[in-house]
């Protein structure tokens, strides 16, 4: 007897059929007797559909327009998730963002969720419904439709479980928790029976796709206990919740990688005061995301500035460096694009010296050159060559004693994917 | 200086350069010193592909959810054409059928419309936007969202040109106007420069594809102009208007023609009263449209009763004549799919006498058998054999003196259409 929010993303609702093993599974909790309220995301590729068409017809579409376009993908999985239950004979009821009672800040295409009135909902699970609500979207003060980014669904599950005080909100994908390292690289990859707020956050912020940072953050301040598993599959998955003392202590809980930023150096710039804050203010301004951040000051007085930032922003970053250059007098930059960034993470490192001194030293012996090193308490990043991602990651989790015993069985990757992600690291 | 509702249907909003030749056209009409309400249906076949993912989840879809569902359709079309005029340098602003006031009944799918509160629309125009509003879509007194059912744009179009005083109400399609009959059987076919309300109405009904009846009759009682045109030229179209002395008075406006019907006959029911009643009661109770209904009593005291209606309904009809067969102890029953209804339509017709006689001798000339009659005082109405409706139309055409003298050119009519209008004609 347990009241669960259960969130399926675009895979798992991707076509009829997937849609029916999402009936099916909800079905199952509630005949289990618990109660249960659906998250999901628009249909497969829908929305990138959705954004092809709007770049057909403007370079920049009024973002009221867009968030409104988005939205009608969520609308359409919900209803139909919401008949493909009737059809089994359980009442079932779609509700938008709006009807959800999901009040977001105006910000449209980022909107942060800001308050769930979830009467509506709860009346509905106590009327016997199975509510199938919209993730991404909510509506802010002017009653407009608004969207919360890219992995908003993630956010939405949990800001619905929190609202309706459900005992966990499960997130449902294509893998089946969260691993020590992306399985798909290295085929040691322990699956983690449960990790902190705290890593899980670190983890996804350095590119572990499988949840969204900013879901993980608004879970850890709520304290909403999160389930990663698999929609394929009946087994456990990952448990994200407050770190507590039963909690296994692994210096390390897991290796993050990221393909998808580039860095750029800003090169000989006076050494002045004045002159980051001037780089950063302007990167700020054009909604640039920076990443690391480094500084480098030569012996003649100038002064090297390194930033890393997502490869979607790259133009924007660039037309900012080159029009703070001659403000500045700095002489001029270089972009890197084949970079990647791997990530030691864990909760444990705080206790633990030596994680540094360890991780250089395994690359080094794995002779990956370390071109950039960013940390916070729980974690280590370094930046390397993208062609040298795997070698790293693989020797990193073989050094910090993460190898399984048993290999991991690539039931879910194709061979495109592979090959793809392969391209991307070269 | 005029304020203009402009409706696109769903061909003409297909793809995103379709878009953007409506987009187009609304900045033209706006630079000619117009102020101008766009109302759109969703794209192409997306309607009929949202009806497809529903039918693939459930027989009978929840009507609450196959709305908000198909709603989608006209949310999708009408924010990427509020992006394609941003695009160009105006200014516009998308509207769902709730943010334009359009208060229905609660029939799920074919709900009404009852009011409309245009306040935001008009604050809109003001403003210098180009409104452009979602049609087929309302809310009902619950804030539930309804659909107005197949061709429920224009209704909403005729609506919004209402709610805002609009001078007049421009319904886009790819013909160009209401024409004496279907330039794609009747070569010869004129395009009418404008015809009364009524006279449309019958045609409409009858099957003249290029506007709802239902449309057309809203028009009528709120007294709204409509200009049937165009979407591909400029060429003024056809006015649907009042009729006034002034308008030509053709005893025929113009000859439609409707293949989508099937005709059922009960046989040898005996000739009691509380017959008629029992069957008609029973088939509107399964919600069977009926459209001619024909008793012919034979000697013997028992009687043979006939009606006509959609395609569409033949399932329920059976379904319901299969239970009142034994009810009413009448013999059998027998179904004719391939008829068509061919309907000459004429407020003239009222004070010229010796039409249907014309009619009938016409038909007869060109060996057609008339298989069932039935009029109203400006229509006369005769199904015919499925293979003979081109003869039987052109026949016509020709006889009441509608021919004109210049052969229709097939602009508009693609080999596949052609082929699939002769293949259901048979």
């Amino acid at each position: 007897m347990a009241l669960i929010v259960a969130k399926f993303g675009g895979t798992s609702v991707a076509s009829p059929e997937r849609i029916q093993m999402v009936a099916k599974r909800l079905i199952s909790i509630k005949q289990q007797g618990n109660d249960v309220v659906a998250v999901v995301s628009a249909m497969g590729k829908t929305t990138d559909e959705l954004v092809g068409l709007a770049a057909a017809l403007s370079k920049n579409p009024p973002a009221r327009e867009m968030d409104r376009l988005l939205s009608t993908g969520e609308q359409v999985s919900m209803t139909l998730l919401a008949m493909a239950i009737e059809a089994r004979g359980y009442r079932a009821m779609s509700f938008t963002g709006r009807q959800a009672g999901i009040k977001t800040s105006t910000e449209h295409k980022k909107a942060k969720i800001q308050l769930v009135h979830a009467d509506r909902i709860q009346t509905a699970i106590e009327e016997g419904y199975i509510p199938v609500v919209a993730g991404f979207q909510g509506i802010d003060e002017k009653g407009d439709i608004t969207t919360l980014g890219r992995g908003g669904s993630d956010t939405t599950a949990v800001a619905v479980a929190y609202g309706i005080g459900a005992d966990v909100c499960e997130i449902y994908s294509d893998v089946d928790g969260v691993y020590s390292a992306d399985p798909r690289l290295v085929p040691r990859a322990r699956k983690l029976d449960v990790i902190s707020y705290d890593d899980m956050l670190e983890l996804s912020s350095a590119g572990a796709g499988v949840l969204q940072a900013r879901a993980v953050e608004l879970a850890r301040k709520y304290n909403v206990v999160i389930h990663s598993r698999s929609a394929f599959s009946d087994a456990p998955g990952t448990l994200i919740k407050e770190d507590d003392p039963s909690m296994e202590k692994a210096v390390i809980s897991g290796i993050a990688h990221d393909t998808s930023e580039v860095k750029i150096t800003i090169r000989d710039a006076p050494d002045e005061s004045g002159i980051a804050s001037k780089i950063f203010s302007a990167l700020a301004g054009n909604k640039v995301n920076l990443d690391m951040i480094i500084q480098n000051v030569s012996e003649e007085g100038s002064t090297d500035m390194t930033f890393t930032c997502p490869e979607s922003d790259l133009d924007k970053a660039r037309e900012v460096v080159e029009n703070v250059i001659p403000v500045i007098r700095a002489r001029d930059y270089v972009v890197d694009e084949n970079i990647a960034k791997v990530s030691l993470v864990g909760t444990g490192m705080k206790s633990s010296p030596g994680v540094a001194a360890r991780a250089f030293t395994a690359l080094a012996e794995a002779d990956v050159n370390i071109i950039l090193i960013s940390t916070s308490p729980i974690r280590l990043s370094m930046v390397v060559a993208a062609d040298q991602v795997e070698v790293a990651v693989r020797a990193l989790h073989t050094a910090f004693g993460l190898d399984s015993d048993s290999v991991f069985e690539e039931t879910m990757l194709s061979a495109e994917e592979l090959e793809a992600k392969k391209k991307k690291g070269r």
